[in-house]
Order: structure tokens, then C-alpha cells, then sequence
């Protein structure tokens, strides 16, 4: 634990599924609804600080979680990303993107190019009250 | 061979290694000396359309890539990421980031923050200069 670290001090979003070394929370970003974050436990900076079974781990996390937000977002594409440049403890971000988002085609970090039709994001806010439930019954029967 | 996609009409980039599924190229990225594109050669949009064992064996070579350019770069931080909103074929960044990089700690997709002090670039520019034998010396070792 690292006393500065947000992610050291709290879940950083709505958990949803934890083990002993990855846990799942819904990010709370108000465009996009269905965003998950992966976030490593220990205060770990790389993902090549982790050993070759942990990454391994991780990735068959992420891609389960990618596959759960594809099923029940139905996404036009899904982004991945590992930065840390403001939070250096390793979280990965899976973030379901379409093509009448904020930012579409650009990455979500972008200058946003419209606003969401609210009719769409309800939509999407719909489909995201699901993925609790979805996350926990694929992770729950697939790992441990 | 999609004739519209260009990672499937082209290297992308400065091609450093191959085999048969990936391919590691320099980015054409003159703020970002070093950043690397790990590219699988098929055209498939996301991580999760590949098989457990191609996922794993796409992350061991970014891992591999990314232990590469930490120890030429020397970066504060690696950033990763497979986005594919632009070019729907998958592809990993691997970008070294520094605190007085154009965006740091921003993503390297937001506004720019800084111009890149001259002497810093060129410092990047000769480390990344020694990349490609590097790569090649660490991936031809390990990998096949």
C-alpha cells in the first residue's frame, strides 16, 4: 500500500469483482457508460514489473472483461489502454466506444467533437446497469 | 488483406522484426522518439477476436517490446495502448512518456501541453537510434 496512491487507498469506482491480486470497478465517466477499469492490487507502475504468470493472468482478465462489455455493450470498437502517467499503479482501461461518442474517432483523452445525444446515452446507461451482474456471473465461473 | 486498411497495405511504419503473426515497427512520431507499434499481421479489429494463445503470445512480445524500450528509453513511464477507432486492425503502442514530454501526464491524444526542449528530443532521438538492434537482438533471441 502507498499512502499517496488513490488506487492504493480505495477501489477508484463501483467494485464489481475482486481476487487477491485484480479487482473490477465500473469507472465513473459520465459519457460512457460501460467503462470498466482491471486494476492490479500492489502498487506495481509497469505492466513488465509483473511476473510472466501475473501478466498472463491479467490479460485473460482484461480479455474476459472485454468480451463480457462487447456481449452486453455492443460497442463499435473497443479501446485498451495501461497508462499511469497520473496514477502510476497499474489499472487497465476497457472502454466501449461508438461512433457518435464525445470523442469518436479520436481517443477518449481527445478535445471532445460533439455532445451525446441523450437519447443515445440513455441507451447506453441501460445496457450498462447489466454489466455488474454480467461481470460477476463470467468472471466468477471462469477465474479465481 | 482488407484493400481499405493500411496496417494490411503497409509496414506502418519503419518495419524493426516480424514472424508470421506480428510484426514491431518504429513510429513515425517526431515529439516521440522510441515509440514503438506492435502490429499482428491479420486483419482483426480486437484483442478478444484472437485465441487464447495468439492473446498470449501477442502480450509476451508488447511485454518483451516494452522491457526493450524501457531500458534504451529510459522513460518515466510507459504508456499502453490498442485503440483502433482510426484503423480497425490491432495494434499495440508502446510509448515511452517523460515529465516534460509534449502532453505528460496527459495522454499523448490530448491537447499538447509543452514544446519538447530541443536538447531533450535530441537526447530521445540518439537513444532511440540504438532501438532497432536492440529489439532485434532481444526478440530474435526469445521469440520465434
Amino acid at each position: 500500500m502507498t499512502p499517496a496512491c488513490v488506487l492504493c487507498q480505495g477501489d477508484g469506482g463501483r467494485l464489481v469483482w475482486r481476487n487477491d491480486r485484480c479487482r473490477v470497478i465500473l469507472a465513473d465517466e459520465p459519457d460512457y457508460p460501460g467503462f470498466v477499469r482491471v486494476i492490479w492490487q500492489a502498487h506495481m507502475a509497469e505492466f513488465s514489473d509483473l511476473t510472466a504468470q501475473d501478466r498472463q493472468d491479467l490479460m485473460a482478465l482484461v480479455n474476459r472483461v472485454e468480451q463480457v462489455v462487447r456481449a452486453v455493450m455492443q460497442p463499435t470498437k473497443i479501446n485498451l489502454a495501461a497508462l499511469g502517467n497520473m496514477v502510476p499503479h497499474l489499472h487497465w482501461h476497457v472502454i466501449p466506444r461508438y461512433a457518435d461518442d464525445a470523442h469518436f474517432p479520436g481517443a477518449i483523452w481527445a478535445a471532445p467533437q460533439r455532445a451525446v445525444a441523450a437519447d443515445a446515452l440513455a441507451h447506453r446507461q441501460a445496457l450498462a446497469s447489466v454489466l455488474p451482474l454480467a461481470l460477476q456471473q463470467a468472471l466468477s465461473a471462469e477465474l479465481h
